[in-house]
């Protein structure tokens, strides 16, 4: 399977802590002009002049968000920045800065720890963020990673929750359902794997999916389109949980409700055809899988014009007052209450 | 022992995530004029006009750097916020917003995550931050708290590590060593209560040692006092890990030594009598002990008449070049290297 084969093995209490974050930080290197000082002081310090700051941060636990058996550590490290990336993108804001924490137990070497770090050097390369601090600590039991991301924007661009409006159009960008079918597909791999470890899984049928899953892209274009385009979205969320999570949550910071077509919602034809082969309903997958990072927004139907046939915006259903409530219409027709089932939700189902 | 006695528990899986969150950041206000949007977006948003923003991060572990057998969940809370104050007051800032991100496992109902939070509610109102965003998660082991602390500054009144001269002076804030002796007092309850769990223990002797372990408070007061003083000094650190391996930490980073005088170090007497009843040298106690959180800083010569006889403030040494090392003068008057020992061969020696 995919997994770290490195054979050098470095014990992480040879360094200590402060050697440990000298030498996987050393090589980060500061591009963003907001940065005044990054890591090595007891706080990184940062410049933003007129700009609105925006922060988020997310925790990613091992054996919850990831399985080591399937992960590599590299593309954590690189996962790990996107989830929180998506963050700041979802408020139509560039991404400045990261901090990164991590805990970890003494299985891993230092090399494991490099690959990690590898990964987040990556993403900041990548997504033109800087890496300014953060902290390295011992755990028990596994892996955790905290990251902290922060952006910047104007006032007057940034993007909220709770700004849709009855008739606004509801638009999803790129395409959703990928990342869960990924990691169908690999956690099926892993147990062949547990029966015999010599079998080399063909995962070439899945390339799509398992790189929505392993490798996500946070839509660091997306805001950069639509001032392209001179839209500016009503609201704004990205789709960590599933689709049909991420609407009710637009809907209900808004206070409205919608309705979202079933035969509009955007899909692989990888992902459909790994569906069929799971026997899983993809509408039910994409309502539900999350981990896409792609991000849900509602647009005046004023902007229609400038949206329309643009291959990274679906335009998927539109905004009702709150009366009407929050419904998939099927492709028979037939309108349902939208539901956030969610991640677990869908396993417990299978 | 002190710990959570309450009966009630409802289980975290009732609520979900969201609706974690919501009910747990319910109650928390915004008061600072930087904060613009908090909890219930993708991200916050702050506004520091044209002040530099000033961001840490740490990451806290179950059974590394807390035990809830003597830590009750209100304190941890609590404490979680000052270590990372902390660091912010480090840079001569003032802190403004934090954000709180939690992995807990099911074993924790959702009382024991009310009392945690209501530790970081109050920290907030003292402290006067505003709580802006996090994470809540599961974890398959035990708890784990990362916050990430934001603070204001102007740029000519931030303060980093590495600009300590030779010939300025060497100071400490408040007292220090007693965090690490309340620790050792309530490991000795701790074993005392497992042979007899009806055993009441008698505290009273060692209430603030046993304060300063259980309820740090960071020094918003000191970048204040500095400023009404009208000293700003030259270099500043925290004191996370002990008084020596954060003299070291801001020497090598200022191309400095230091000349560290053991009868200048500002011990509680409470700490100098639990040294003698347990046995300890107390000035190796200040030295590695740490989790003081005082703040350790250096300052002009010039400014000598502006600290003198101040009750926080102890010149407890001077700067030298950096060919001249960095010493400890003992009681004895010899001149003996400073060593980084830290929290974990403090306790190896014992």
């Amino acid at each position: 399977m995919i997994e770290d084969k490195n054979p050098q093995r470095t014990s992480l209490s040879e360094l200590g802590e402060f050697g440990l974050i000298e030498h996987l930080t050393k090589d980060f290197r500061i591009t963003q002009k907001s940065t005044v000082k990054g890591v090595g002081d007891d706080a990184a310090v940062l410049d933003f002049k007129n700009k609105k700051v925006v922060v988020s941060n997310d925790l990613l636990v091992e054996g919850v968000h990831f399985d080591l058996a399937y992960m590599p550590l590299k593309h954590l490290g690189y996962k790990a920045v996107m989830v929180n990336l998506s963050d700041i993108y979802a408020m139509n804001a560039t991404a400045t800065q990261i901090t990164v924490s991590i805990a970890v137990s003494n299985r891993f070497p230092l090399e494991a720890m490099e690959e990690l770090y590898a990964g987040i050097a990556l993403a900041c390369k990548l997504y033109n963020v800087d890496m300014v601090g953060g902290d390295t600590t011992s755990s028990n039991k596994g892996l955790l990673i905290s990251v902290t991301a922060i952006g910047e924007a104007k006032e007057e661009d940034l993007v909220y929750r709770n700004g849709a409006q009855p008739n606004d159009l509801l638009v999803v960008t790129g395409d959703i359902g990928g990342a869960y079918m990924g990691l169908q597909v690999l956690e099926r791999e892993k147990e062949v794997f547990k029966v015999n470890p010599n079998n080399q899984p063909d995962l070439s049928m899945y390339t799509y999916i398992v790189e929505r899953q392993l490798k996500p892209e946070a839509r660091k274009d997306i805001p950069e389109l639509l001032r392209e385009l001179g839209v500016k979205p009503t609201s704004m969320i990205d789709i960590s949980d599933g689709l049909s999570s991420e609407a009710i949550h637009l809907c209900k910071e808004s206070g409205v409700g919608c309705n979202l077509y079933e035969d509009k919602i955007p899909l692989d034809p990888q992902v459909i055809s790994t569906c069929e082969e799971f026997e899983l309903n993809s509408t039910m997958v994409a309502l539900s899988g999350g981990e896409d990072y792609e991000l849900l927004l509602t647009i005046s139907q004023d902007d229609y014009p400038k949206v329309k046939a643009n291959p990274h915006l679906s335009i998927i259903g539109h905004i009702t007052p709150e009366s009407e409530g929050m419904h998939l219409i099927t492709r028979a027709n037939t309108k349902i209450p939208l539901k956030a089932r969610g991640w677990n939700a869908l396993k417990e189902e299978e």
